[in-house]
Protein backbone atom coordinates (compact mmCIF):
# COMPACT_ATOMS: atom_id res chain seq x y z
CA UNK A 1 0.00 0.00 0.00
CA UNK A 2 1.33 3.35 -1.13
CA UNK A 3 1.67 5.99 1.35
CA UNK A 4 -1.03 8.67 0.62
CA UNK A 5 0.92 11.64 0.11
CA UNK A 6 2.84 11.38 -3.06
CA UNK A 7 4.50 14.60 -3.98
CA UNK A 8 3.98 15.22 -7.46
CA UNK A 9 6.97 15.89 -8.39
CA UNK A 10 7.95 12.66 -7.17
CA UNK A 11 5.75 11.41 -9.56
CA UNK A 12 7.66 13.66 -12.24
CA UNK A 13 11.32 12.25 -11.23
CA UNK A 14 9.96 8.25 -11.29
CA UNK A 15 9.48 9.31 -15.00
CA UNK A 16 12.83 10.66 -15.10
CA UNK A 17 14.31 7.67 -13.27
CA UNK A 18 12.29 4.89 -15.22
CA UNK A 19 13.62 6.74 -18.87
CA UNK A 20 17.52 6.53 -17.23
CA UNK A 21 17.16 2.71 -15.96
CA UNK A 22 16.15 1.74 -19.45
CA UNK A 23 19.19 3.71 -20.43
CA UNK A 24 21.24 1.71 -18.43
CA UNK A 25 19.73 -1.08 -19.69
CA UNK A 26 20.17 -0.84 -23.21
CA UNK A 27 24.16 -0.32 -22.33
CA UNK A 28 24.19 -3.15 -20.24
CA UNK A 29 24.60 -1.95 -16.99
CA UNK A 30 22.37 -4.40 -14.40
CA UNK A 31 23.43 -2.70 -10.92
CA UNK A 32 23.30 0.88 -9.88
CA UNK A 33 23.99 2.58 -6.75
CA UNK A 34 21.59 5.51 -5.57
CA UNK A 35 24.43 7.76 -5.99
CA UNK A 36 25.06 7.00 -9.42
CA UNK A 37 21.46 7.01 -10.47
CA UNK A 38 20.84 10.32 -8.65
CA UNK A 39 23.53 11.60 -10.41
CA UNK A 40 22.61 10.24 -13.82
CA UNK A 41 18.73 11.95 -13.35
CA UNK A 42 20.70 15.48 -11.78
CA UNK A 43 18.87 15.33 -7.93
CA UNK A 44 20.36 14.16 -4.90
CA UNK A 45 20.26 11.38 -4.02
CA UNK A 46 18.84 11.56 -1.04
CA UNK A 47 16.09 12.49 -2.78
CA UNK A 48 15.93 9.66 -4.82
CA UNK A 49 15.73 7.76 -2.26
CA UNK A 50 12.66 9.66 -0.37
CA UNK A 51 11.20 9.51 -3.79
CA UNK A 52 11.33 5.28 -3.97
CA UNK A 53 10.50 5.61 -0.10
CA UNK A 54 6.84 5.96 -0.97
CA UNK A 55 6.42 2.94 -2.74
CA UNK A 56 7.89 0.68 -0.73
CA UNK A 57 12.01 -0.72 -0.46
CA UNK A 58 14.29 -1.11 -2.83
CA UNK A 59 18.05 -1.59 -3.54
CA UNK A 60 20.21 -3.05 -0.83
CA UNK A 61 22.36 -1.02 0.83
CA UNK A 62 26.04 -1.23 0.13
CA UNK A 63 25.29 -2.59 -3.20
CA UNK A 64 22.59 -0.40 -5.48
CA UNK A 65 19.77 -1.13 -7.56
CA UNK A 66 19.32 -3.85 -9.74
CA UNK A 67 18.91 -1.87 -12.64
CA UNK A 68 15.86 -4.17 -14.31
CA UNK A 69 14.28 -5.08 -11.08
CA UNK A 70 13.38 -0.78 -10.43
CA UNK A 71 12.58 0.10 -14.07
CA UNK A 72 9.70 -2.80 -13.46
CA UNK A 73 8.84 -1.34 -10.26
CA UNK A 74 8.23 1.99 -11.70
CA UNK A 75 7.12 0.79 -14.79
CA UNK A 76 4.21 -0.60 -12.67
CA UNK A 77 3.83 2.61 -10.13
CA UNK A 78 3.69 4.43 -13.05
CA UNK A 79 1.00 2.68 -15.04
CA UNK A 80 3.07 1.23 -18.02
CA UNK A 81 3.22 -2.44 -17.77
CA UNK A 82 0.21 -1.94 -19.82
CA UNK A 83 0.37 -0.68 -23.57
CA UNK A 84 -2.14 1.93 -24.10
CA UNK A 85 -4.12 3.15 -26.82
CA UNK A 86 -3.93 6.84 -28.09
CA UNK A 87 -6.08 8.41 -30.65
CA UNK A 88 -4.81 11.32 -32.89
CA UNK A 89 -7.35 14.52 -33.68
CA UNK A 90 -5.67 16.13 -36.25
CA UNK A 91 -3.73 14.88 -39.42
CA UNK A 92 -1.82 17.68 -39.69
CA UNK A 93 1.86 18.98 -39.90
CA UNK A 94 1.97 18.94 -35.72
CA UNK A 95 -0.10 15.43 -36.09
CA UNK A 96 2.21 14.14 -38.49
CA UNK A 97 5.50 15.03 -36.59
CA UNK A 98 4.28 13.14 -33.58
CA UNK A 99 2.98 10.03 -35.54
CA UNK A 100 6.62 10.07 -36.34
CA UNK A 101 8.00 10.88 -33.28
CA UNK A 102 9.12 7.44 -32.75
CA UNK A 103 9.26 8.00 -28.64
CA UNK A 104 5.65 6.89 -27.89
CA UNK A 105 5.68 3.16 -28.88
CA UNK A 106 8.97 2.59 -26.88
CA UNK A 107 6.81 3.24 -23.77
CA UNK A 108 3.74 1.75 -24.69
CA UNK A 109 1.96 5.16 -25.53
CA UNK A 110 0.46 3.55 -29.08
CA UNK A 111 -1.25 5.38 -32.12
CA UNK A 112 -4.09 3.78 -33.44
CA UNK A 113 -6.45 5.70 -35.22
CA UNK A 114 -6.32 9.45 -36.51
CA UNK A 115 -9.31 11.48 -36.96
CA UNK A 116 -9.72 14.63 -39.15
CA UNK A 117 -12.74 17.21 -39.34
CA UNK A 118 -11.21 18.09 -42.87
CA UNK A 119 -12.73 16.03 -45.41
CA UNK A 120 -9.96 16.54 -47.46
CA UNK A 121 -7.63 14.70 -45.14
CA UNK A 122 -9.70 11.53 -44.70
CA UNK A 123 -8.72 8.38 -46.42
CA UNK A 124 -5.01 9.54 -45.80
CA UNK A 125 -2.55 7.32 -44.04
CA UNK A 126 0.14 8.83 -41.45
CA UNK A 127 2.98 6.11 -40.63
CA UNK A 128 0.44 2.98 -41.50
CA UNK A 129 -2.80 4.51 -40.24
CA UNK A 130 -5.97 5.54 -42.17
CA UNK A 131 -7.04 9.24 -41.42
CA UNK A 132 -11.02 9.19 -40.57
CA UNK A 133 -13.99 11.13 -40.38
CA UNK A 134 -14.48 12.83 -36.72
CA UNK A 135 -17.94 11.65 -37.08
CA UNK A 136 -17.11 8.02 -35.99
CA UNK A 137 -14.72 8.94 -33.16
CA UNK A 138 -17.03 8.37 -30.56
CA UNK A 139 -17.98 5.06 -31.88
CA UNK A 140 -14.35 3.72 -32.71
CA UNK A 141 -13.35 5.03 -28.96
CA UNK A 142 -16.48 3.14 -27.11
CA UNK A 143 -15.50 -0.13 -29.15
CA UNK A 144 -11.86 0.12 -28.92
CA UNK A 145 -11.53 1.34 -25.59
CA UNK A 146 -9.31 3.27 -26.32
CA UNK A 147 -8.14 5.84 -22.87
CA UNK A 148 -6.25 8.97 -24.37
CA UNK A 149 -6.14 11.22 -26.82
CA UNK A 150 -3.87 14.01 -28.36
CA UNK A 151 -5.52 17.16 -29.80
CA UNK A 152 -3.48 18.63 -32.75
CA UNK A 153 -5.96 20.62 -33.73
CA UNK A 154 -5.83 24.49 -34.32
CA UNK A 155 -8.05 26.64 -31.38
CA UNK A 156 -11.66 26.63 -32.81
CA UNK A 157 -11.48 22.76 -33.34
CA UNK A 158 -9.79 22.08 -30.49
CA UNK A 159 -12.84 22.50 -27.80
CA UNK A 160 -15.29 20.41 -30.29
CA UNK A 161 -12.43 17.94 -30.67
CA UNK A 162 -12.48 18.14 -26.80
CA UNK A 163 -16.10 17.45 -25.95
CA UNK A 164 -16.46 14.26 -28.50
CA UNK A 165 -13.34 12.50 -26.63
CA UNK A 166 -14.77 13.37 -23.32
CA UNK A 167 -18.05 12.07 -24.47
CA UNK A 168 -16.81 8.87 -25.97
CA UNK A 169 -15.33 7.82 -22.66
CA UNK A 170 -11.66 8.97 -23.04
CA UNK A 171 -9.85 9.52 -20.00
CA UNK A 172 -6.79 11.56 -20.65
CA UNK A 173 -5.84 13.97 -23.27
CA UNK A 174 -2.77 15.73 -24.11
CA UNK A 175 -3.54 18.76 -25.89
CA UNK A 176 -1.12 20.76 -28.68
CA UNK A 177 -3.81 23.39 -29.52
CA UNK A 178 -3.31 26.92 -28.04
CA UNK A 179 -6.48 27.95 -26.64
CA UNK A 180 -8.21 27.10 -23.58
CA UNK A 181 -9.76 23.46 -23.58
CA UNK A 182 -11.94 22.77 -20.80
CA UNK A 183 -13.04 19.32 -19.71
CA UNK A 184 -14.88 17.97 -16.76
CA UNK A 185 -12.54 17.10 -13.83
CA UNK A 186 -12.43 13.52 -13.90
CA UNK A 187 -10.69 14.11 -17.39
CA UNK A 188 -6.95 14.50 -17.28
CA UNK A 189 -5.77 17.29 -19.61
CA UNK A 190 -2.01 18.24 -19.89
CA UNK A 191 -1.12 21.17 -22.84
CA UNK A 192 1.53 21.84 -24.42
CA UNK A 193 3.24 25.08 -25.16
CA UNK A 194 6.35 25.88 -26.35
CA UNK A 195 6.30 29.58 -26.39
CA UNK A 196 5.82 29.16 -22.05
CA UNK A 197 8.34 27.10 -22.39
CA UNK A 198 11.12 29.65 -24.07
CA UNK A 199 9.68 31.81 -22.18
CA UNK A 200 11.10 30.50 -18.73
CA UNK A 201 14.22 30.25 -20.33
CA UNK A 202 14.26 33.91 -21.87
CA UNK A 203 14.11 35.00 -18.48
CA UNK A 204 16.89 33.51 -17.45
CA UNK A 205 19.10 34.94 -20.17
CA UNK A 206 17.65 38.09 -19.40
CA UNK A 207 18.77 38.42 -15.42
CA UNK A 208 21.96 36.94 -16.74
CA UNK A 209 22.43 39.48 -19.72
CA UNK A 210 21.60 42.35 -17.20
CA UNK A 211 23.57 40.38 -14.14
CA UNK A 212 20.91 41.44 -11.68
CA UNK A 213 22.00 40.92 -7.85
CA UNK A 214 19.61 38.13 -7.13
CA UNK A 215 18.64 34.91 -7.52
CA UNK A 216 15.55 32.42 -8.25
CA UNK A 217 15.04 30.49 -4.88
CA UNK A 218 13.94 26.38 -4.28
CA UNK A 219 10.37 25.78 -4.94
CA UNK A 220 8.80 26.38 -1.67
CA UNK A 221 5.69 25.26 -0.22
CA UNK A 222 4.09 28.23 -1.01
CA UNK A 223 4.16 26.60 -4.47
CA UNK A 224 0.10 26.31 -4.50
CA UNK A 225 -0.66 26.38 -8.46
CA UNK A 226 -3.41 24.11 -9.15
CA UNK A 227 -3.77 25.06 -12.67
CA UNK A 228 -5.34 21.93 -14.83
CA UNK A 229 -5.69 24.33 -17.89
CA UNK A 230 -3.09 26.82 -19.25
CA UNK A 231 -0.32 25.08 -17.86
CA UNK A 232 3.31 25.27 -19.61
CA UNK A 233 5.00 22.52 -21.14
CA UNK A 234 8.01 22.62 -19.08
CA UNK A 235 11.49 21.55 -17.79
CA UNK A 236 11.01 20.59 -14.17
CA UNK A 237 12.61 22.33 -12.11
CA UNK A 238 13.86 25.21 -13.71
CA UNK A 239 17.42 25.92 -13.66
CA UNK A 240 18.34 28.63 -11.88
CA UNK A 241 19.01 32.08 -13.35
CA UNK A 242 22.88 32.65 -12.40
CA UNK B 1 15.40 46.15 -7.69
CA UNK B 2 13.87 42.89 -7.47
CA UNK B 3 13.46 40.81 -4.23
CA UNK B 4 16.72 38.35 -4.66
CA UNK B 5 14.54 35.49 -3.78
CA UNK B 6 12.04 34.40 -6.80
CA UNK B 7 10.81 30.96 -6.90
CA UNK B 8 11.37 29.28 -9.99
CA UNK B 9 7.31 28.76 -9.99
CA UNK B 10 6.83 32.02 -9.94
CA UNK B 11 8.33 32.75 -13.08
CA UNK B 12 6.08 30.17 -14.99
CA UNK B 13 2.78 31.50 -13.30
CA UNK B 14 4.39 34.82 -14.43
CA UNK B 15 4.24 33.50 -18.34
CA UNK B 16 0.91 32.08 -17.80
CA UNK B 17 -0.62 35.19 -16.68
CA UNK B 18 0.89 37.38 -19.01
CA UNK B 19 -0.88 34.61 -21.72
CA UNK B 20 -4.05 35.28 -20.73
CA UNK B 21 -3.72 38.98 -20.01
CA UNK B 22 -2.94 39.02 -23.95
CA UNK B 23 -5.82 36.71 -24.10
CA UNK B 24 -7.99 39.79 -22.46
CA UNK B 25 -6.14 41.88 -24.70
CA UNK B 26 -7.56 40.60 -27.49
CA UNK B 27 -11.20 40.11 -26.19
CA UNK B 28 -11.46 44.30 -25.74
CA UNK B 29 -11.48 43.85 -21.60
CA UNK B 30 -8.78 46.57 -20.42
CA UNK B 31 -9.31 46.06 -16.00
CA UNK B 32 -9.12 42.63 -14.23
CA UNK B 33 -9.56 41.63 -10.91
CA UNK B 34 -6.93 39.73 -8.78
CA UNK B 35 -9.43 37.22 -8.54
CA UNK B 36 -10.78 37.31 -11.81
CA UNK B 37 -7.10 36.91 -13.50
CA UNK B 38 -6.30 34.17 -10.58
CA UNK B 39 -9.42 32.42 -11.38
CA UNK B 40 -8.99 32.45 -15.33
CA UNK B 41 -5.15 31.34 -14.57
CA UNK B 42 -6.45 28.48 -12.24
CA UNK B 43 -4.41 30.06 -9.65
CA UNK B 44 -5.43 31.43 -6.37
CA UNK B 45 -5.92 34.93 -5.79
CA UNK B 46 -2.96 34.79 -2.84
CA UNK B 47 -0.86 33.23 -4.92
CA UNK B 48 -1.23 35.51 -7.83
CA UNK B 49 -0.59 38.50 -5.34
CA UNK B 50 2.55 36.87 -4.09
CA UNK B 51 3.61 36.27 -7.56
CA UNK B 52 3.71 40.06 -8.84
CA UNK B 53 4.92 41.06 -5.10
CA UNK B 54 8.48 39.76 -5.97
CA UNK B 55 8.76 42.56 -8.64
CA UNK B 56 6.98 45.24 -7.55
CA UNK B 57 3.32 46.95 -7.04
CA UNK B 58 0.64 46.19 -9.47
CA UNK B 59 -2.63 47.26 -9.29
CA UNK B 60 -5.35 49.28 -7.23
CA UNK B 61 -6.84 47.70 -4.08
CA UNK B 62 -10.64 47.41 -5.44
CA UNK B 63 -10.46 48.29 -8.54
CA UNK B 64 -7.80 45.12 -10.58
CA UNK B 65 -5.09 45.46 -12.81
CA UNK B 66 -4.86 47.25 -16.00
CA UNK B 67 -4.59 44.95 -18.45
CA UNK B 68 -2.11 46.14 -20.97
CA UNK B 69 -0.13 47.67 -18.35
CA UNK B 70 0.12 44.41 -16.48
CA UNK B 71 0.91 42.94 -19.42
CA UNK B 72 3.89 45.11 -20.05
CA UNK B 73 5.58 44.58 -16.81
CA UNK B 74 5.51 41.04 -16.96
CA UNK B 75 6.87 41.03 -20.83
CA UNK B 76 9.63 43.17 -19.56
CA UNK B 77 10.11 41.35 -16.00
CA UNK B 78 10.31 38.16 -18.68
CA UNK B 79 12.41 39.72 -21.08
CA UNK B 80 9.85 39.54 -23.96
CA UNK B 81 10.18 43.64 -24.80
CA UNK B 82 12.87 42.19 -27.34
CA UNK B 83 12.22 40.52 -30.41
CA UNK B 84 14.39 36.68 -29.90
CA UNK B 85 16.31 35.27 -32.88
CA UNK B 86 16.37 31.60 -33.43
CA UNK B 87 18.08 29.36 -35.00
CA UNK B 88 16.21 25.77 -35.94
CA UNK B 89 18.61 22.68 -36.56
CA UNK B 90 17.07 19.78 -38.10
CA UNK B 91 14.89 20.51 -41.32
CA UNK B 92 12.97 16.99 -40.60
CA UNK B 93 8.86 16.68 -39.39
CA UNK B 94 9.01 18.00 -36.12
CA UNK B 95 11.11 20.83 -37.50
CA UNK B 96 9.05 21.73 -39.79
CA UNK B 97 5.86 21.72 -37.13
CA UNK B 98 7.72 23.94 -34.72
CA UNK B 99 8.45 26.22 -38.17
CA UNK B 100 4.52 26.25 -38.85
CA UNK B 101 4.04 25.64 -34.87
CA UNK B 102 2.95 29.83 -35.35
CA UNK B 103 3.07 30.26 -31.67
CA UNK B 104 6.90 31.45 -31.85
CA UNK B 105 6.58 34.46 -33.32
CA UNK B 106 3.52 36.18 -31.59
CA UNK B 107 5.30 36.09 -28.26
CA UNK B 108 8.78 37.72 -29.71
CA UNK B 109 10.67 34.52 -30.77
CA UNK B 110 11.76 34.41 -34.16
CA UNK B 111 13.39 31.78 -36.31
CA UNK B 112 15.78 33.25 -38.96
CA UNK B 113 17.60 30.36 -39.71
CA UNK B 114 17.47 26.63 -40.69
CA UNK B 115 20.67 24.60 -40.80
CA UNK B 116 20.42 20.78 -41.37
CA UNK B 117 23.63 17.98 -41.32
CA UNK B 118 21.99 16.42 -44.48
CA UNK B 119 23.08 17.70 -47.89
CA UNK B 120 19.62 16.27 -49.01
CA UNK B 121 17.76 18.89 -46.88
CA UNK B 122 20.37 21.83 -48.23
CA UNK B 123 18.48 24.64 -50.25
CA UNK B 124 15.26 23.72 -49.39
CA UNK B 125 13.12 26.51 -48.39
CA UNK B 126 10.48 25.86 -45.12
CA UNK B 127 8.07 28.60 -44.58
CA UNK B 128 10.14 30.70 -46.42
CA UNK B 129 13.42 30.72 -44.44
CA UNK B 130 16.20 28.19 -47.03
CA UNK B 131 17.68 25.05 -45.25
CA UNK B 132 21.55 26.21 -44.77
CA UNK B 133 24.55 23.42 -44.22
CA UNK B 134 25.30 23.26 -40.65
CA UNK B 135 29.33 23.65 -41.69
CA UNK B 136 28.26 27.31 -41.78
CA UNK B 137 26.18 27.52 -38.44
CA UNK B 138 28.36 29.08 -36.68
CA UNK B 139 29.45 32.02 -38.43
CA UNK B 140 26.08 32.70 -39.14
CA UNK B 141 25.30 33.04 -35.23
CA UNK B 142 28.52 34.83 -34.64
CA UNK B 143 27.49 37.25 -37.33
CA UNK B 144 23.80 37.62 -36.55
CA UNK B 145 23.79 37.48 -32.33
CA UNK B 146 21.41 34.81 -32.27
CA UNK B 147 20.75 33.66 -29.02
CA UNK B 148 18.14 30.57 -29.31
CA UNK B 149 19.10 27.25 -30.88
CA UNK B 150 16.18 24.69 -31.68
CA UNK B 151 17.39 21.32 -31.94
CA UNK B 152 15.27 19.17 -33.48
CA UNK B 153 17.99 16.69 -34.97
CA UNK B 154 17.60 12.57 -34.09
CA UNK B 155 20.07 11.80 -31.12
CA UNK B 156 23.15 10.96 -32.55
CA UNK B 157 23.48 14.34 -33.94
CA UNK B 158 22.13 16.30 -31.46
CA UNK B 159 25.02 16.66 -29.30
CA UNK B 160 27.15 18.19 -32.23
CA UNK B 161 24.07 20.35 -32.58
CA UNK B 162 24.63 21.42 -29.08
CA UNK B 163 28.15 21.71 -29.42
CA UNK B 164 27.96 23.97 -32.17
CA UNK B 165 25.30 26.08 -31.11
CA UNK B 166 27.53 26.54 -27.84
CA UNK B 167 30.81 26.99 -29.52
CA UNK B 168 29.08 30.02 -31.72
CA UNK B 169 28.21 31.65 -28.30
CA UNK B 170 24.44 30.16 -28.11
CA UNK B 171 22.39 31.41 -24.60
CA UNK B 172 19.49 28.77 -24.67
CA UNK B 173 18.67 25.69 -26.33
CA UNK B 174 15.23 23.74 -26.75
CA UNK B 175 16.22 20.05 -27.23
CA UNK B 176 13.51 18.19 -29.19
CA UNK B 177 15.97 15.20 -29.38
CA UNK B 178 16.11 12.43 -26.94
CA UNK B 179 18.99 11.26 -25.86
CA UNK B 180 21.07 13.45 -23.20
CA UNK B 181 22.67 16.69 -24.09
CA UNK B 182 25.59 17.85 -21.90
CA UNK B 183 26.21 21.74 -22.30
CA UNK B 184 27.92 23.95 -20.05
CA UNK B 185 26.48 25.58 -16.99
CA UNK B 186 26.25 28.44 -18.64
CA UNK B 187 23.86 27.70 -21.58
CA UNK B 188 20.35 27.17 -20.50
CA UNK B 189 18.73 24.22 -21.92
CA UNK B 190 15.40 22.78 -22.34
CA UNK B 191 14.28 19.35 -23.56
CA UNK B 192 11.30 18.41 -24.77
CA UNK B 193 9.90 14.99 -24.17
CA UNK B 194 6.59 14.36 -24.64
CA UNK B 195 6.52 10.93 -23.08
CA UNK B 196 7.29 12.09 -19.81
CA UNK B 197 4.55 14.11 -19.99
CA UNK B 198 1.81 11.02 -20.85
CA UNK B 199 4.19 9.31 -17.90
CA UNK B 200 2.31 11.41 -14.82
CA UNK B 201 -1.07 11.28 -17.09
CA UNK B 202 -1.13 7.76 -17.16
CA UNK B 203 0.10 7.36 -13.57
CA UNK B 204 -2.88 9.35 -12.68
CA UNK B 205 -5.74 7.61 -14.74
CA UNK B 206 -4.35 3.97 -13.18
CA UNK B 207 -4.40 5.16 -10.15
CA UNK B 208 -8.03 6.48 -10.86
CA UNK B 209 -8.79 2.78 -11.83
CA UNK B 210 -7.51 0.96 -9.50
CA UNK B 211 -8.95 3.39 -7.05
CA UNK B 212 -6.22 2.93 -4.64
CA UNK B 213 -6.94 5.14 -1.27
CA UNK B 214 -3.98 7.72 -1.33
CA UNK B 215 -3.89 11.06 -2.79
CA UNK B 216 -0.89 13.32 -4.45
CA UNK B 217 -0.24 16.10 -2.08
CA UNK B 218 0.96 19.46 -2.39
CA UNK B 219 4.60 19.55 -3.80
CA UNK B 220 6.27 20.57 0.06
CA UNK B 221 9.80 22.22 0.54
CA UNK B 222 11.72 18.79 -0.26
CA UNK B 223 10.99 19.71 -3.92
CA UNK B 224 14.30 20.18 -4.84
CA UNK B 225 15.52 18.94 -7.92
CA UNK B 226 17.96 19.99 -9.63
CA UNK B 227 17.95 18.63 -12.81
CA UNK B 228 19.34 20.82 -15.97
CA UNK B 229 19.21 17.68 -18.43
CA UNK B 230 16.78 14.81 -18.61
CA UNK B 231 13.74 16.70 -17.49
CA UNK B 232 10.36 16.28 -18.71
CA UNK B 233 7.99 19.10 -20.81
CA UNK B 234 5.26 19.04 -18.05
CA UNK B 235 2.20 20.62 -17.34
CA UNK B 236 2.97 22.25 -13.99
CA UNK B 237 1.90 21.31 -11.59
CA UNK B 238 0.45 17.93 -12.12
CA UNK B 239 -3.11 17.57 -11.20
CA UNK B 240 -3.69 15.43 -8.64
CA UNK B 241 -4.60 11.73 -9.12
CA UNK B 242 -7.97 11.88 -7.63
Amino acid sequence: MYNNKIPRATILRLSMYYRNLQRLLRKGINVISSADLAHYTNVNPAQLRKDLSYFGKFGVRGVGYKVDQLAMSIQGILGLSKQWQMVLIGANQIGQALLQYGQFEKRGYNFVSIFDFDDASIGRTIGGIPVRPITILEDTIKKSGIELGVIAMSNEKAQDAANMLVKAGIKGILNFSFGRIDVPDNIDIRNVDFAIFLDTMTYAISQRNETKNYKISEITSDFDIKNKFDVPLTSMPLPCAV
